[in-house]
């Protein structure tokens, strides 16, 4: 593969630019004032594969954010990848956390800096310029399509009714995505499993209007102080969810796979350094890649009510709020959890307030399996590219659009992440090493060729 | 006293125009962008007590906020009255629910609308406007002197330490107050007494950075879900604050008090309704107006951590915080409490997590005596202006420095409050019955006779 190799190192500096456009447009999805921005992100996908040479693009308007696509049929039987990515990013608060302006990529030490660096605008861009890496030498060793959706951070909605309306368009024989981590620096890895998610928004209202704490203090519900007690409650003493029924579809993953999952390279000691803690915390029983591999969670993404600013205020506030999610293990059911959730959350609330409890989104885990076509492609070109073999591994995180692909599309994904987890995504610093930028970008048309090699045995 | 009504009743528009040019100086001690208006609130309440006819006014200097001092001394062998305002407010936030701008007075249905229109401007200026109908009445019948601050709202720090300073400057008989509310509409009250506070702000910190939660989440303690388990057990199952020794030096009021203070109307029905509350919270074993008036409590003002925005963020924040404010009762010490919180605090949080906890401000509850000159004077005054008897009431509310004007000057206070619990004071929309207002500036030359009275007899 040199001619490619050869190809990248020459316009290695111009990838990198053309990504920092990409980086600059500031694509937030959860946040209705860039939805400007949002097109502008989606065009400058289709410029870019264009440019790289895909035959027909488009961008399809849907209810939300548009959907970029392109194709380069070269042959109807040599099969078809379908490459998967998303143009949206996270919000950058709290954005005086940031070293350097979220939206202005800069290189130090050897990492991009900027808010979408890693999640997905560098992962993602790493797919066209591997795709304009064969079309200019002439190595494309297969069909190709591309799907770049700008919803991925608030639960792919228009795409998932998109790819309902546009099964024949989408006919491929696996989708390839590059939204996930490798399981160390010098260890790269094959996603086989996500979590699944539902995200709630609850409200708890106590008085009509705010309250002096001097003069209605003890005689009042606080919905502060109530929704704190609430939110306690939702765990026990051996850190397990309470919702009613939370556990119930969750299959109990069987000592020998928890062996095998052991034996991913993993450091506790590490880990706690990492992140600055003292101690790690979590349901009883488990590992720490058991807690966030096999089992579900819940947590407070966020919490506000009264006076946050500076100095004092002796409030009791009229409302308090929290965002929660739940991330969840193959079989249970996202809309199924979201309703337990609204159920025992509802019945938590004493009289003197009131709550109300509204589902952000959501999406079911996926397992992907490691006796096929797409992994052993993925683990021959991973090999090729590190020198090393690739481990599998169930990762904590949520694409919740990979199920329904399976679901509506009946294509199954491979997930050839090349983020590490000190990426910092979704936080303050997101951050992308070149190395690995650069290294996704060798090693997709790796993964091309012996796919199709593998298909057309 | 018909002379000073008829003064009163041709001045009355004038008052209110003067008044508004005092609330329309946005003096927010809490934030420190406003630390001009501070000097600008000053400066209009000395120009008010010099026209009002003041002998000698000045702005002392403090390290904090200045403070007017003004007085007019007629005749030695006379008693003294020495008057307490302060002309800081507190914050406006959350500044959309307001239906008018909160520095922007307005008078809607008989009322201003405005931050400060009672607490304390509309208050406060009542007493310049009352010594000025009676200086030009020429019906003064006792000494008066002024002191006005701009840091009630946040413990008035500097005063304390002026007080202390300046004890011959204060020497006086009685200490007036109009800064506490009346029982009912038509029910005049004198406060006899005030809580104690203890304000205090929490920070947890968990992970060095905000992490992924699908990542992260299960294997790594939440600080928000830490700091609302924190939080959920500083009550009990009986509603009493679990805080080690926090009720070690309560006093139990007796069975015969207790009664006493019942007789004041109230009904819990109108309590919920003005609320719209289905129910009302607290200690078990204690009325509605105990619950404010005798004991002592811990409310939540404020709680923020993670994304609080716009749609769904997926993240475990660094930090989660709280502000956490304890109303005492008389005998608990303001700083023994703070140290007792702090201590327990600290103790309740795992290992995983770290918390820091900062003391904000604080004072002593206060009591009043009924069988004093003061009382039976503001009594005979309100009886007269109100056409009925005031009751006297236990507020739930603080004025920390009235505690320290005991100790460091040996002076009573009496607490002449016109406010209504309607008022809002603290939250959006805060009003003053111009009714109210009107009502404070008659009875208060009515005070100084009659106390003038009383101690001459």
């Amino acid at each position: 593969m040199s001619i490619i190799d050869d190809y990248i190192k020459k316009n290695e500096g111009r990838f990198l630019d053309e990504l920092f456009e990409l980086i600059r447009i500031p694509s937030i999805s959860s946040q209705t004032e860039h939805k400007p921005d949002m097109r502008r992100a989606a065009e400058y996908w289709k410029k870019t594969l264009d440019t790289a040479g895909a035959d027909k693009t488009e961008i399809f308007e849907t209810e939300g954010n548009p959907i970029v696509y392109g194709e380069k049929s070269i042959n109807p039987a040599l099969p078809t990848v379908l490459v998967y990515a998303h143009y949206d990013v996270m919000p950058v608060d709290p954005v005086e956390l940031w070293n350097s302006a979220p939206f202005e990529p800069e290189v130090r030490d050897g990492k991009i800096y900027a808010r979408g660096a890693d999640d997905d605008k560098g992962q993602g861009f790493m797919h066209a310029k591997a795709f304009e890496s064969m079309v200019a030498t002439n190595t494309l060793p297969c069909n190709v399509k591309f799907m770049i959706e700008g919803e991925e951070e608030i639960g792919s909605g228009s795409l998932k009714t998109w790819c309902a309306k546009n099964k024949e368009l989408l006919k491929s024989d696996i989708i390839l995505v590059s939204d996930t981590s490798m399981v160390a620096r010098d260890v790269p890895s094959v996603t086989t499993g996500l979590r699944g998610l539902s995200y709630i928004e609850v409200e708890v209202t106590g008085p009509s209007r705010d309250l002096h704490s001097g003069i209605f203090g003890g005689a009042v519900a606080n919905p502060i102080n109530i929704l704190c007690r609430m939110i306690a409650s939702l765990h026990d003493e051996n850190r397990r969810v309470t919702v009613k029924g939370f556990y119930d579809d969750v299959e109990e993953v069987s000592n020998e796979d928890r062996r095998e999952l052991a034996k991913a390279p993993f450091s506790v000691e590490n880990y706690k350094q990492s992140l600055n803690i003292n101690s790690v915390w979590g349901e009883i029983g488990y590992t720490t890649p058991e807690r966030t591999g096999i089992r579900p969670t819940l947590d407070i993404n966020g919490i506000w009510g009264g006076y946050t600013g500076e100095g004092a205020k002796t409030v009791i506030p009229s409302k308090a709020y929290a965002k929660i999610s739940m991330r969840l293990v193959p079989n249970q059911d996202s809309a199924k959890i979201a309703e337990l959730f609204k159920a025992h959350f509802e019945s938590l609330a004493p009289d003197c307030v009131t709550v109300a409890v509204t589902p952000h989104h959501g999406g079911q885990a996926y397992v992907s399996p490691s006796d096929s076509a797409g992994y052993r492609a993925a683990h021959r070109a991973l090999t090729e590219t590190f020198g090393t073999s690739p481990v599998p591994v169930r990762s904590g995180g949520s694409i919740p659009v990979i199920a329904t692909f399976e679901q509506e599309l009946g294509v199954k994904s491979v997930l050839l992440g090349f983020g590490l987890e000190s990426d910092a995504i979704h936080s303050p610093n997101e951050n992308y090493p070149l190395s690995n930028f650069y290294a996704g970008i060798k090693t997709i048309p790796l993964f091309y060729r012996y796919f199709t090699e593998e298909y057309t045995q």
